[in-house]
């Protein structure tokens, strides 16, 4: 546990009993003890022993709660980035983790801990936190859009969670915008994420740093490929080439947020993931689109970063468990 | 008075009360007596007085009214194929009847009548029809899909319609699809409607028959411009040009309804309008499309065609005022 990094917060008084939120993700296993208003009181994490299976990264779960739990517990959720029967607490598929399938985890962690335990999607945990104690607070009608490695979404529609067969609703990020793309991570040519996403952004500057090696993304890069996070260094201090890629990812954006707003009709849309803190570099060109094809009788959707961060999923799984006591 | 045309069933016992549900359309004028299950008792419809403007159509819906009304009743529906303020019952806009933005239509009927009632667009009351009495029956996940010159849809997920703010929430013929295509009724290109509309498949078909005028499709159209219905007659007398239109026009169908999948993940999708008389001719080529690009991890949504027909907007429009009531 010698790379476990924790945190813990002044002694504000819980509202409505203590949870704890976990976030599995392919790389990270994070918790947090977290109360019903969705505020964060100590978190830890480690490395996801992917090699251990299923059977460590449980101990590693059991021990990361024992050391964030504080006083007396309500309840455990955990975000998995896959897909769950909600009925059976079971884990049904993680593309990023091996040898899940079928896992029982809500019923093991119950086993080992004596309390109540839900899993949710990830980033369905993440529209949560946004939701109810992020960026979303209050809205009736919003939509959580996280764009970085993929696009992943969460969808509020009349002051409800949408879920859809098998919790599956919202997946924008593998419907079909275009004719050409490269090839999606789904395996299809045309999805949104395939050309909005942060990878689809780093494939296109790689591609443009050929003709145009002299572009300060070189220098941020140092030698790795380029990537979407360089593109934002360089076009922070004005490199050509750089704010050129981030008017063309602009445009692939737009195209996909109005989609949502006609498919969703939201008052507000949350961007999370990596690519959230280049929202306001191409906030301009994003409505541009949108004013350009929204449909009469549509009122715009105010676009607004996500308030929490990696947090989110790990705060909206606690808040899931304690909206399902 | 003369142009109306009406029906009356036998006296079946109502259940739970008697309602009445109004189509206004931009040609034709119905209503119907329906109880809250869905049964409709009696028919009437008039050619709708556009030139009249609304105060002339508004004494229509009052004389319809009156000539289905049969016993006690308890409340009005009517679908408009516009926008709506629901909260007050006021028409926002009609595209296809000049003069009806503002006209608080829900307060003059419930003068004329003293009766409740309330407005609700077409599409939406066309799917509540479905849902509580058509081919939507029991779903608690299903989207309906209305194809004739436009695209239309209404959007059922965990039991509930969606709605989205300002009941905008389901316009999905309105999102990008593609790069190209011949102007939408929207103004913009690339939009479903534009590609796979009856509009489009006509459009199609007149393109073709420049460089095919042997098709049987220009024996069905008699020397009219050729449409989808003459398409479809020809396509069922095994017309080559007619198959390969078909095809065509499955493949735009099937990518919309993959993206339809996976935005409201639907167990049901039910498809009326026009176009849905042929959805046997291209259900093979649909659901090869569905299979190709279904994301894993969904189940593909069972495709059926709408149950109640024209009648659905009528129906769904009186069932709502029950359920307002």
């Amino acid at each position: 546990m010698s790379e476990a990094t924790s945190s813990t917060s002044a002694a504000v008084p819980f509202a409505d009993g203590r949870f704890i939120g976990v976030d599995l993700g392919g790389t990270q296993l994070r918790a947090a003890l977290v109360d019903a208003a969705g505020s964060v009181f100590a978190t830890r994490r480690v490395r996801t022993d992917r090699d251990g299976g299923p059977q460590s990264v449980i101990a590693q779960i059991d021990r990361l709660i024992g050391e964030v739990s504080h006083g007396s517990l309500k309840a455990i959720g955990i975000g998995i980035p896959g897909s769950i029967d909600a009925t059976t607490g079971s884990v049904l598929g993680i593309p990023a983790l091996p040898g899940w399938n079928g896992i029982p985890l809500a019923k093991l962690v119950n086993q080992r801990t004596g309390l109540p335990c839900f899993l949710e999607n990830d980033a369905t945990a993440a529209t949560i936190g946004e939701w109810r104690a992020g960026a979303g607070r209050n809205c009736a009608h919003f939509v959580y859009i996280t764009i970085s490695t993929g696009i992943g979404a969460g969808v509020v529609v009349d002051g409800r969670l949408i879920r859809g067969a098998r919790g599956l609703a919202g997946e924008i990020g593998h419907t079909r915008i275009t004719d050409c793309s490269d090839m999606c991570s789904c395996g299809k040519i045309g999805c949104w994420e395939a050309v909005a996403s942060g990878t689809a952004l780093g494939r296109r500057a790689r591609k443009a740093l050929a003709a145009n090696p002299s572009s300060a993304i070189a220098t941020f890069a140092a030698g790795e490929p380029a990537n979407a996070y360089h593109v934002g260094l360089a076009a922070r201090q004005g490199d050509d080439l750089a704010l050129a890629l981030l008017k063309e990812e602009a445009a692939w954006l737009g195209a996909g947020l109005v989609n949502a707003q006609h498919l969703y009709a939201p008052e507000r849309i949350v961007v999370g993931g990596g690519l959230s803190s280049l929202l306001e570099l191409m906030r301009n060109d994003i409505e541009d689109v949108v004013r350009d094809r929204l449909l009469p009788g549509f009122r715009s959707a105010s676009l607004v970063s996500a308030a929490l961060g990696d947090d989110a999923g790990m705060i909206g799984a606690a808040l899931q468990a304690a909206e399902a006591m």
